[in-house]
Order: structure tokens, then sequence, then C-alpha cells
């Protein structure tokens, strides 16, 4: 009797331990008038890209039978342009790699240089997949610490690094969820450390470098072949549905990632979208420069309620503080009966709240405003 | 000074020690007037699919901006309602799992199942990325042993299950490169088998079972939570391009493997061109039966000349027999001299080509009548 018959559940079957108990990764997809919640680009795309998208991959649907280019030869070289454009370095097709978000790439380069036996260390609060994709690759993980305003202590960083010898070290800047950029001397300071103690690879994560008053490590990379800066297009190119991320470093990085890569991982109709989005850069760049303005708007204001916030060099903003346990999600859940989905990182005192259009912002400030004075009265 | 800086190659960066010496995945993709060398479909899409493509990425581009379905709850359904109509058992969302190609589902599994510590088998020859997404993944490979005619001997199968104790077992049927089917008590016999050893996840990989005279083995799934049937749209829908696999089995292993996926996987354009896809089934179905009638008249044509060949159950056939250390290497040479390219997959003695449209099988045909004369003139 098909209703009689037992439910096998995860626990079940023989999955791996360490993944007993634990939920997939993922921000709560709630139906809300204004989501705030996973630092989307608030723009939708706009018509003539829209339209040159459609036209794009019509012309590569012809050919789907076909796999795709496997060494995405265009959308490298475009990619590569647009760093030497934007980031103050020549960078060479041989020097990019791509892949389906900047999540995989980080996978791809956990598999080359960390996995079973190895270890990476990421400072915390920061990017949360990092630790993630380490446990998914076998990777031992070490949070190192962070200081009390969410800045990289060099000495305690570097001392974490000489300690525990970790073979690939994440540098988040601007840092995720906190917001502020993390000065170039920092993360030579900790390439040095880490060259000294194993050598390992140092990968600095600039999802949100477009947002940031300072500029790109890319220059960085100059006879440093131990150095990866990561990318994506999901941020300040407003495509976060693409899933196109991607990656500058030596040569050598990127003929090592394609002995983990799976074959034909990125889909001719992802090359031919991404090709579309960089052709309409300096549009997209001109929506950059606008939220960079409310970003800026929203530290201000929030300030000027009576929050606290951290400096932020990206599209989103870390406020708060809120004191006592579960404090800062009941304001989460505050602000979300007023209609408007804010980030609950789990950071103890400390939400985030994304960059959206002026409108958007408004309705945030005006259901932040208002429980702060609930609270006060 | 630039010139006299010493290059830092793969040897120089501190990457694992098995990725040392490996060369990547993948055929050599060169400029050949008739490819039949990687099992691609040889029809390009029809118009009205096209225009149905493009159009329905043209919906989703207006919101890339925004992060996709991250379950892709339209496309499991529509591939799930696939699989019911097709394959000759209820099959529901709850049952189904897609990703950026096979490989990608595959490699997710061995993430949830396998990974360091742990080992998965497979009978060789067979698709050789199961080996080697266990290597990307810290999964110990266990090569398993086949019969002279490439079927799976039952009996040292079993016992290589029982002796190895492995945590997965891979079945690829069709099987590739050998082309032919498994038969299903087959696998039930190595199913029960590794159930007894383990209990172990079994993934059946049919990724051609659309081009078999036989029937799927999606009605084995019931009652054997610890089944898994892998799929593909790189092969029966002709969209190679597109980077589509999924995978039905218990729900339970959908929830499992949620736990490694990375979140948002799935672009918005590959779930557009997707569901654009399935719409046009019945029309891609179409050119599988002319690709399977063209496949049988490959293997009389190739017997009629003189070789050996494998039964296909796949839109590929098995070639041979060339005696001598590099024989087959020698005849891929000469039919590629004469304009085909098929794939040497380095089976001993055999090549591999696939089923292309009429005129590129007589192509290939009157290459390797010619060679044939040759070698008997």
């Amino acid at each position: 009797m098909e209703g009689s018959r037992p439910v096998t559940g995860i626990d079940d079957l023989p999955v791996r331990d360490e993944l007993r108990g634990k939920s997939p990764y993922g921000a709560p997809q709630l139906d809300v008038p204004v989501r705030l919640n996973t630092n989307e680009n608030p723009y939708p795309l706009p018509d003539p890209l829209v339209e040159r998208i459609a036209e794009r991959v019509r012309e590569a649907a012809r050919d789907l039978n076909r796999y795709p280019d496997r060494d995405a030869v265009q959308l490298r070289t475009e990619l590569a342009g647009y760093l030497t454009r934007t980031g103050g370095h020549h960078v060479g097709i041989e020097n990019v790699w791509a892949a389906n978000g900047s999540n995989e790439v980080i996978q791809q380069l956990l598999q080359t240089f960390g996995g079973p036996g190895r270890s990476a260390i990421g400072f915390e609060p920061s990017y949360s997949m990092h630790a993630l994709i380490a446990r998914g690759t076998g990777t031992g993980w070490i949070s190192g610490p962070r200081s009390a305003d969410f800045t990289i202590d060099v000495e305690a960083s570097v001392k974490a690094i000489a300690e525990n010898r970790p073979d690939v070290v994440f540098i988040t800047t601007p840092n995720n969820p906190t917001g502020s950029a993390v000065p170039p001397e920092t993360v030579l300071a900790l390439y040095e450390a880490a060259q000294a103690a194993k050598p390992s690879m140092v990968v600095v994560d600039e999802a949100y470098i477009e947002f940031s008053h300072g500029k790109s490590l890319l220059p960085l990379l100059e006879g440093r072949p131990n150095l990866v800066i990561s990318r994506t297009m999901s941020k300040a190119f407003g495509a976060a549905g693409l899933r196109l991320g991607y990656m500058a470093a030596a040569p050598a990085v990127v003929d090592a990632v394609q002995l983990v890569r799976l074959p034909y991982h990125l889909s001719a109709v992802t090359q031919a979208t991404a090709l579309a989005a960089l052709e309409h850069t300096d549009t997209l760049l001109g929506y950059v420069e606008q939220l960079k303005d409310e970003r800026d708007r929203l530290v201000t204001e929030l300030r000027a309620a009576g929050y606290e916030v951290t400096d932020s060099d990206a599209n989103f903003v870390q406020f708060g503080r809120f004191e006592g346990e579960g404090a800062a999600h009941a304001v989460w859940q505050k602000i979300l009966d007023r209609g408007v989905l804010v980030r609950d990182n789990g950071v103890p005192g400390w939400l985030r709240v994304s960059t959206g259009t002026p409108d958007e912002n408004d309705a945030f400030l005006d259901a932040v405003r208002a429980i702060k004075k609930e609270r006060n009265a």
C-alpha cells in the first residue's frame, strides 16, 4: 500500500557526515514589495540590451546542437578588455577565466589548490559561500579574525596565517556583508605572510569593486603568480540572473583550473548573453554611479536616524547596532512587516540592506525611521 | 626587464599533487568538414524553436538583474512531465534535479555521496568523466571490469562491488564509448550488491537512452531510494550548447544534493532556453528516430565493409578492430585525412563515430571503405 511505505529522508541516505543536519544556502525568497536582501542591482536591463541579448542568443541557438566554445575565447577576450580599461592594469585573455558565477570560479580554485588534506582561511564575517564551498570541496576551513569595527587586523591575520599555514587565503574587498574595502597594504601584507607560510594562493574577491570609493587591486597581479582576483557580472553589470563570474590571474593559474573545470561548463547562451552585456558596459556603469550616490545617501540618512553604519564601498550597507540576543532578527521582522526585505546575515547586532532605486530606499528609510521612533517612544 | 623574468608554469604553483602532469579533458576541436567525434546531434535547431528561444530569453532578460529561480521550479516540472510521458514511470518535480550539464549533476552527487575518504566504481571503458569528476571531488576511483565484448560481466562486477565496497556505483546505459545498453537485470543485480556491501548510491547514466532499442530504467526507481537516473538535453534534444543535465531519484536525493549545489547555479537564460526546447519535444524526438535509422545503417554498412562493430543503442558506433600498438590511432588519422573527424577514446583497437546526417555518414563510410581497400590492396 503506497501510503504505508516509510518515506526516505536525507538521514536515511549515505550522505557525507559533515552534511548531516545542514540546510541549503540561500536567502529566503519572499514575495515582498521591496526586496533589498541579495545585493541585486535594482535596475532592469535597458531595452536596447534586452534586444541585443535576444539577437545574440538567436544567433547562438541555431548551432545549439554543437557544444559551446570550451575555452570561451571571445568572452574571455572581452572580459580582459573590460578589466584593462577599468582596472588600471593590462590583462590579456591568458589571464582570464570565466565560469557560472564567481561561486564556480571559487569552487574550481578550491578543487585545484585546496581539497582533501588542505585548508583555506577567511576573515569572518565575510562572504559565507567561501566556507561553504570549502566544505563542498573537502577543504578544511579556518575562521580568521576581524576587528570589532569589521576591518582586517593585519597583525592578528598575519599571525593566523603563520600559525595555520592555509593553502588558500580569501580576502573579500569590499567585504560582504560588512561593506568596507580592504587597503592594498593589508592585502600585500597577507600575501607576503601566505607566501612565507606555505606558499599558498591568495584569492581577492572583488565582487563589489565597481561600487568602491577606491580602486581595483588588479595592478597587484604584476609579479605575484599566487594572487587571484575574482569578479562577477551579477552586481555592477546588473546581471545576477546570468550567473557569470570570472577571475584574473597569472596564465599558469588559468591553465591549472582547467584541470578540474567540467568541460564545456559555460553554455553557448551564457556566453552570448554575457557578450551582449559587455557591449553595453558604459550604460551599465552609469547605473553604478547612480547606485553609489544612493548608497552614500543610505549611509548618511541611517546615521542621521540614529543608527550605526559601517563604512560602505559596496552596493549595500551594514547597519545596527541592535543589542541583545535576537535583537537584530526582531528588527529584520519589523522591517519586513513594513514591506521591505533586508538581510540578516547572522552578524550579531547588525543587518544588511542592499541599495535599491531611490523609491525603494525611501521605503526602507521610512521603515527604519518609524521603527526607531517606536523604540524611543 | 620584462623578457628576463622567469615564466610561472603550473608546476610552480601549489596545485594538488594528483593534478600534476595531467591534461584538461576534451576532444580536439579541429576545423574539419565532417565532425563526428563528440556525439552531437547533427541537426541544427529548427527555426520555430530558435525563434521561441529568442522570445523566452528576451522575456527572461528584462529581469536579469534579479537572481534566477534558485529551485528551477518550472523547468523541473516540465522535465518531470517529459520523463513521465516517455519513461514509463510517474515522476514528479520532487524527483527531479537539474544542473549545468549532467557532468554537474554527477559532480553534485559525488560531493554529496562520495568525496574524501570515499570511493566510486565504474566499469571501464565507460564515460571517462565519471573518473575525472571523482578525482576533482577527492573521491577514490575504482576501475571495475568489463567483458571482452564490452558487456558488463555480472559475476565479476558483483564481486568487485563486494570487495571494494564503493560509496557510488556508476552504470552507463547505453554505454559510452562502446554503445550497447545494459539489461535491467544487470542493473538490479549491481544495485542489490551495492546495498549489501555498504549501502551505496547507484547512478545510472542514461545520457543516450532516447536512442536505445530498449527502454529507460526509470521504473526501477520505485522502492529504490539509493538509485539515481541521470539524463541530459545534449543528445536527444539536440542541445549540447545549452548544457542542461538532470536526474530523477527519490525526493531525499534531490534534497541532499541541494546541500552542495552552488546557489543559483542555473542561470535564467539557461532555464528559459531549456523550457523553450521542452515545448518542442515532439519535433526533436522526430530527429531521434531519423538518427536511430542512420545509426543502424552505419552498423550494417561498417560490418558489410569488413569492420567489427559493437551493438549500438546510442547515437554513435564503436568499430574496429585494429590490431597492434597505435593501430587505431593510425586509422583515426587516415579518416581525418579524408576530412572526417571521429574519436579515439583510447580503447585499444577501437574507434568511435557519431551518427551524423545521411551525407556526413556517407562521407565517413566512403572514407573507411577506401581505407579498408588500401589495407587489402
